[in-house]
């Protein structure tokens, strides 16, 4: 039972349990009729807490990976289609298994040699895919968007404010701002907290229909808080928001960041994935111009969590995380030619997820992981096709990427609240009863307030047959609600 | 090439590809003779730009799988022991794999109905593994140390200073400090900087030879920055430094932070591993009156990285975290039952990382991980012995928990910056012919700047024998760098 995964003896003693994850993950996605499992979360909660208690020993493996499949909200399933929660490729799923068992760590090269070469010749391959000098950028793989953004907002506020803020923090009587749209992600906000800087720093640019962030805004919000005296520092602008996935209009909040001397830190998370397509990569012209940027490649990427990214255009402006450990990075063994990847990253600590990421290029190509995104954004295009041919769904906007909104309506008046209530409950039966997993949210702007159903598209095997289906189901469910509410 | 890893098909794309990276992980394996590959930095990273540029398609998973085994430094080899990197169990990396393969993501609970309820209440048995109430504490899986320490520190600030920090930001006027062992990990002068307060608003404690803060000098840093107006919001305990093993008094500390009014944060990302065993266990009294505590599972757990852990003695001091996103959480379904990690995190898409823990504690059992956490201690017993009966080696104090520090002393009379550099260099000649991964650190307080050479034994299954071994390579080197200085 405490056989180790690495050395000699690691794939002889994983063998065996690998074989019975497989035969588990095989059992509970059997036992379940849909993407998730029918019940409430009460239950399901349960369900586990008995697993939990009445499992010890050599069994719990089996027990537990079963009872983990069996309540997972399976994203390679057609009906599994509510967020930015990709299924991933089976060739990125099994290289991920080998960074487990050697579990490099990329805070030292004595930790990760190889994996330590791997993730820098991948940064600058991504950096090269961004538009930026390979030569001149850096960059590190990251958990996510959320902490891509952080670090884009950290070196913002090191590099803009007087002073040495990492030394003596941030000084008295500056009063810094953030501009994002106000369709950014939400962890521009937190990222603004975490920061000592305040949420209230951040400045909601006003968004067209579509969510893209108005340059003329922009340019307005910018006008303003510079005659109020304050300090724009960063710009954000979000390539694909995560709703409607709207693209900022990048070239213009380029030259605005550029004419007030803010920092301007692209949010390409979700958007990123379009770089991969000849079609779709123009829609990101100017993301080069950035500053920084986010990129996923557990989203339009395929990649099991984590595999974010974050670069910035000139390494010289990572000076404010670079740190000195002794344990770590001493100064004669950098002499003598160890590189160390310590000062690129926020953590310490770190899986090398550069890995099947790498692995995941090399045996696709940027060709077939681009035919992927094309598929996906083609089956939003139908998926928008068959919500404007279905009287009782109303599309909120054409797809930009592979997301769409709508909003089920019944026949006859209706007040807006009430309808608000029904997506919110038809959603949460299509839960309880295990058969789809869509996505809801509220807008900011017109319309504020009004609960929209939303398909998040990204898995490239789904037919425009499935999402018919997907779709009756949530008319389905929406006419069961309603019947129940007049009822 | 694009199958894939969930899904009623996901078992059976996977397992032709896990039998390629089993056989591609012994062949790697087997062509390294050490427990890293020969040669220097460059070296290994013309193999892998080599490996990266010549592969396409399906042999990419092989070759580049091979390509990670050989260039790992793996912490599997007896003669792999230099950090906090330790050797992950089979089991743990068998259940990682159910994660990769399913990818549920913790934000939501529509992404993870199982997985929720598994890390709910995984992270109630951590709580009460440390002494907490769990039905009043809360807590997460996190990235590690840096991460849980950040956590810590910033809802210290949160806490502690005047006005709501996180819509606000820093409040003008105030000068808060955090007070930390000078041998606390690097991560709490990087989360000052993080959140706004800069470096220097860490005040480093004087610590005694084996690296304990002095209680005494806590209370007269405390009483001192109280006099000068400065708002002490933090006091930092660690529970096992990285370099020694070292444990601040974890109750003097309680009593001084609640004397003051400063949240005490305990690091035990290292040390938490002690609370597995009964032997050890005692040295962590005093942890239950931490407000909140650093706990990482890839240290003294054996897991694959991630598993760190962050916990609160109290929910509610959580409250500066919570954060409602439309997509996510909206109220309706939160009203409705449906359960939110969202407030609990920094990141928001997250890995199961809860899952292979699980496992691990039901397969093992805290008694058969305290035993391992007792056999990595005793062996470092047993290495400290054999340091003092080899002349040539020096012992810094002996081990606290699974490290020992010591330096190569070459016979005759030596100056000592001399004997900084031979240590250093005997390192690296160890690293270059792939034979040994050993630590080197340098300490703060008494004997600052002096190169050591660290073990750190996480290995339970290395013997005795084989630090026997590891030593005489260590001895080896140095006698060889030496005679190449000398001749």
């Amino acid at each position: 039972m405490d056989a180790l995964a690495g050395g000699a003896g690691g794939p002889g003693s994983l063998g065996p349990l690998l074989a019975t994850v497989l035969d588990a993950l095989e059992a509970g996605t059997a036992l379940r009729s849909g993407p998730l499992p029918a019940g409430s979360p009460a239950e399901i909660a349960a369900l586990v807490a008995e697993g939990l208690s009445g499992t010890r020993g050599r069994g719990a493996l089996a027990r537990l990976t079963e009872l983990l499949a069996y309540g997972a909200a399976d994203p390679a399933d057609p009906a599994c289609a509510a967020h930015l929660h990709c299924p991933p490729l089976a060739v990125a799923t099994a290289a991920d298994l080998a960074v487990s068992a050697l579990n490099p760590s990329q805070d030292s090269w004595d930790q990760a040699p190889a994996a330590t070469a791997l993730e820098t010749a991948l940064i600058a391959e991504l950096a090269a895919l961004v538009g930026y000098d390979p030569a001149r950028a850096a960059g590190v793989l990251t958990s996510g968007g959320t902490e891509s953004n952080l670090m884009g907002l950290m070196l913002a506020r090191d590099q803009k404010l007087d002073g040495i803020v990492e030394l003596d923090g941030i000084p008295a009587g500056v009063r810094p701002c953030i501009l994002a749209s106000a369709a950014a992600h939400f962890s521009v906000q937190r990222s603004a907290a975490l920061l000592g800087l305040g949420e209230r720093a951040v400045i909601a640019v006003p968004v067209d229909r579509q969510l893209r962030m108005s340059p003329e805004e922009l340019e307005r919000e910018l006008a303003e808080v510079s005659w109020a005296g304050r300090t724009p520092i960063a710009v954000v602008a979000t390539a694909g928001t995560t709703d409607t996935g709207a693209i900022d209009p990048l070239d213009a909040a380029a030259d605005l960041a550029g004419r007030y001397g803010a920092w301007l830190h692209v949010d390409a998370a979700y958007g990123g994935g379009a770089l991969l397509s000849d079609r779709l990569a123009p829609l990101l012209d100017g993301i080069a111009r950035a500053d920084s940027v986010s990129l996923d490649w557990h989203k339009l990427g395929w990649q099991p969590a984590a595999a974010g990214v974050f670069l910035v255009r000139r390494a010289e402006t990572y000076v404010s995380l670079a740190r000195r450990a002794e344990y770590l990075n001493p100064v004669d063994d950098e002499q003598a030619g160890y590189p160390s990847l310590l000062g690129r990253s926020l953590r310490t600590t770190r899986r090398a997820d550069a890995f099947k990421l790498a692995v995941t290029l090399r045996t696709l190509g940027r060709e077939g992981l681009g035919r992927l995104v094309d598929t996906c954004h083609e089956l939003a295009l139908a998926a928008a096709a068959a919500v404007r041919a279905e009287p009782s769904l109303e599309l909120h906007s054409e797809p930009v990427l592979t997301t769409l909104l709508f909003r089920y309506r019944p026949p006859g008046p209706a007040d807006e609240a009430a309808v608000d209530e029904l997506n919110g409950q038809l959603r949460r039966l299509l839960l309880r009863t295990g058969r789809a997993v869509v996505g809801r949210t509220e807008l900011p702007g017109e319309g504020a307030g009004r609960v929209r159903l939303k398909l998040t598209l990204l898995n490239p095997h789904t037919t425009v047959g499935e999402v018919g289906a997907l779709l009756r189901e949530v008319v389905g469910a929406g006419r069961k609600v309603a019947g129940e509410r007049a009822g």
